[in-house]
C-alpha cells in the first residue's frame, strides 16, 4: 500500500489554453509537448488504517485546508485552492480503487514551484501513478493519464516521456481526453530545451484563473481556436521528420499566440517582465545572425530556449552573459512517470 | 503660390491597422484619436516657375529620390518610399490644382521622427493644406481630409482639432473615408495625453510594412475587425460623456488587442522594448494603487499615458524617477491643421 513515482515536467509546444469542462478538466484544443528530463518531482504514497487523517506534505510544507481559514490573497487563496485539488485528486483514486484508508503523501520537486514550470503537471502525474499503484489499481498508462488529466490538465502529458499529444477529445465524459505518444526520447536525441529561470516569484494570476478570464472576456479566442489545429499539425510532422525549423519557428508562434491571448483578456495578463522581452529580443537578434534558436514561454516569466545539442555551448555562453539570467538549466526529451523503488518516507 | 501651415500630431484612441486598399489608403476599421497640442510640423509650400526642380527639404535635410540609388536596408530603403510619398503626393495636389509649376517644400518637426510618434500623420496634413493654399485649391476640411488620407492614413485625422474618428467608409474610390471631429479641444480640457520617450531610435519595421504582413498572415486579425466596432462605440460614447475610466479603458484594451496583432504575425513584429514594459507594469501597479491612468503605444517603443490633468504633476513625479524615461511631453487636446502667417524660406 506504498508505491512512489517520479514524473517529469513537459513544456508544451503547442499550448493548452482554455477548459471547455471545468470539473472534468477537459481542453478546447489539444496540444503537444515535450516531457523534461531533469526537471521532476518524486512522490510517495501510502494509503494506511495507521494514519487518521490525510497527510499531505509538499516541498516540506504540510497541507492544512481547514485551518487556512482567512488566506490574504492571491497566494494563500491560490495555496489552498491547490490543496483542495489533491485532496480531491486522492479521493478519486480512493473511489477508483474502492478503498476507504487515509493517505499519507510527500513529494518532493528538484525546481521551484509556481514561477511558470508546470510544477503542477509533474506533481500531479507523480500523486497519479504512485497512488493508483498503492491504492491496489491496476490502470494501463492511458487510464493514468485520463486520471492524472482530472488533477491537473497538463499533468496527463507527463505519464508518456519524449513527444507527447494530449488529444482534446469530444465526449461529455472524458474518456477520449487523454495524451498519446507522438515519438519516444530516443527518436530525436538532439532537441533540447533551455529553461532560464528569471525570477522565481510565485505569480501573480494562476493558469487556472487565466484561462478562464481567455474563455470568458478574450476578443481573439474564436481566432485561436481556428487555427491551432495547423500548428498541432505542423508540430506533430515536424516531430515525425525531425524538422527542426520548422518545430521551432511554429512553437514561438503558438506562444506568441497564446500571450497575445492573455494581454487581451480582460482585464489584461501580461506574464513577460522587461527582463523576459530583453532575453526575447536577444534571441530574435542571435537566430538572424545564424544561431537557430526560438523560444516558448507559458503563464509566467521564464523562457524556455528551443535549439538543437550542437548549439548548446553557444548558448549557455550568451546566456550566462546575460545578467538578467539566474539559473539556465538544459533538457533533453525524458522518460514519462514511472514507479521508483526508494521511497522518501 | 506660397503658403504655410502647422498641423498637430495626433494619437488614436482606437488604432488604425490595416488597409483595405494600399494605394487609395482607405482602412479595415474606423478610428478614433486626439490631435494633441504641442507635437506640431510646420511645412511651407510655393508652387513656381522660378523652380526647375522639386526640392523638398525635411527637417534640414534635402530629400533626393533619383541619386539614391543604392540604399542599404532597412532605414534608407523606408526613406526612398517616404520620398515617393511626399513627391507623390504633391503630383496628386498638383493635378488636383491643374497647376504645372515645380515646387519647393521646407518642412520642419519639433520632435523626433519616425520613433512611433505620428510624424508621418502631423507631415503630410501640414503639407496638404499648405500645398492645397499654394495651388489655389479652395477646399473645405472635409475634401484637404481625403486629401491628406492618400498621402499617410492617420494624416487625415490631424487635419482636425479634439476628438476626432477616421470614418472607414464603404466605398471603392474612398470618396466616404475621411475624419470628422468627435468634440472640439475645450469640451474635454482635462484630458491629457503624456507621452514619454524611451528611445529615439528608428523603427525596423515601419507600420506600413507592420499593417500589410498583418492584414496577409496574422491569425487574429478577424476577430480584430469583429470586434473594434466595440471599442469605437464604447470611446466615442466616452468621449462625449466625458467618461474618463471608460476611455482610458477601453483606449489600453484597443492597444493591447493591436500589439497581440503584431506579435502573432509572421514573422513577428515585437515594438516593444524591455524599458516598454517596465513602464508598463509600472502603469498598472499605480493604477492598482489609486492613481488612475491607462496607456497606449503606437507602432514604436513610446509609450503615452492617458490621465487627467489633476494627476499630472504625480504622474510626471514618478515618471523622473525612472531612468528609463529620456523625456516627458504632457498634451492637452490640440487644435487641427492650421494656416499661419510666417513661412519657412
Amino acid at each position: 500500500m506504498k508505491a512512489t513515482a517520479r514524473a517529469n515536467v513537459n513544456i508544451a509546444l503547442v499550448k493548452y489554453w482554455g477548459k471547455r469542462n471545468k470539473k472534468l478538466i477537459l481542453p478546447y484544443n489539444s496540444s503537444i509537448s515535450m516531457t523534461c528530463d531533469g526537471l521532476f518531482t518524486i512522490t510517495t504514497v501510502e494509503f494506511s488504517d495507521k494514519y487518521n487523517r490525510d497527510i499531505i506534505v509538499i516541498n516540506d510544507e504540510e497541507l492544512k485546508v481547514e485551518e487556512d481559514k482567512s488566506p490574504s490573497p492571491p497566494f494563500a487563496a491560490a495555496r489552498v485552492k491547490d490543496e483542495k485539488d489533491v485532496l480531491g485528486h486522492l479521493e478519486r483514486i480512493r473511489q477508483t480503487a474502492g478503498i476507504k484508508e487515509k493517505v499519507k503523501v510527500v513529494s518532493q520537486s528538484n525546481f521551484p514551484v509556481a514561477a511558470g514550470l508546470a510544477s503542477s503537471a509533474s506533481g500531479l502525474a507523480a500523486i497519479t501513478v504512485a497512488a493508483a499503484k498503492a491504492a491496489g489499481s491496476n490502470l494501463d498508462q492511458k487510464e493514468l493519464s485520463i486520471l492524472a488529466r482530472q488533477g491537473s490538465g497538463s499533468a496527463c502529458r507527463s505519464i508518456f516521456g519524449g513527444f507527447v499529444e494530449w488529444l482534446r477529445g469530444e465526449k461529455e465524459d472524458g474518456s477520449d481526453s487523454y495524451a498519446v505518444q507522438i515519438a519516444p526520447p530516443e527518436h530525436w536525441l538532439e532537441f533540447r530545451l533551455i529553461v532560464t529561470i528569471l525570477s522565481e516569484e510565485k505569480k501573480k494570476v494562476g493558469s487556472r484563473a487565466g484561462m478562464a478570464q481567455t474563455v470568458e472576456t478574450c476578443p481573439y479566442y474564436e481566432n485561436w481556436l481556428k487555427t491551432v489545429n495547423q500548428d498541432l499539425e505542423i508540430i506533430r510532422k515536424g516531430i515525425l521528420n525531425k524538422d527542426f525549423t520548422s518545430v521551432g519557428s511554429r512553437a514561438e508562434h503558438n506562444c506568441l499566440k497564446m500571450h497575445a491571448l492573455m494581454i487581451t483578456t480582460s482585464p489584461a495578463i501580461i506574464y513577460w517582465r522587461p527582463e523576459t522581452l530583453k532575453i526575447v529580443q536577444n534571441i530574435l537578434g542571435w537566430r538572424e545572425g545564424g544561431l537557430e534558436c526560438y523560444f516558448t514561454i507559458d503563464a509566467g516569466p521564464q523562457i524556455k530556449i528551443i535549439c538543437l545539442e550542437k548549439d548548446v555551448p553557444e548558448l549557455k555562453k550568451r546566456l550566462q552573459a546575460l545578467k538578467d539570467v539566474k539559473k539556465i538549466i538544459v533538457c533533453r526529451p525524458g522518460e514519462g512517470t514511472k514507479l521508483i523503488d526508494e521511497h522518501l518516507f
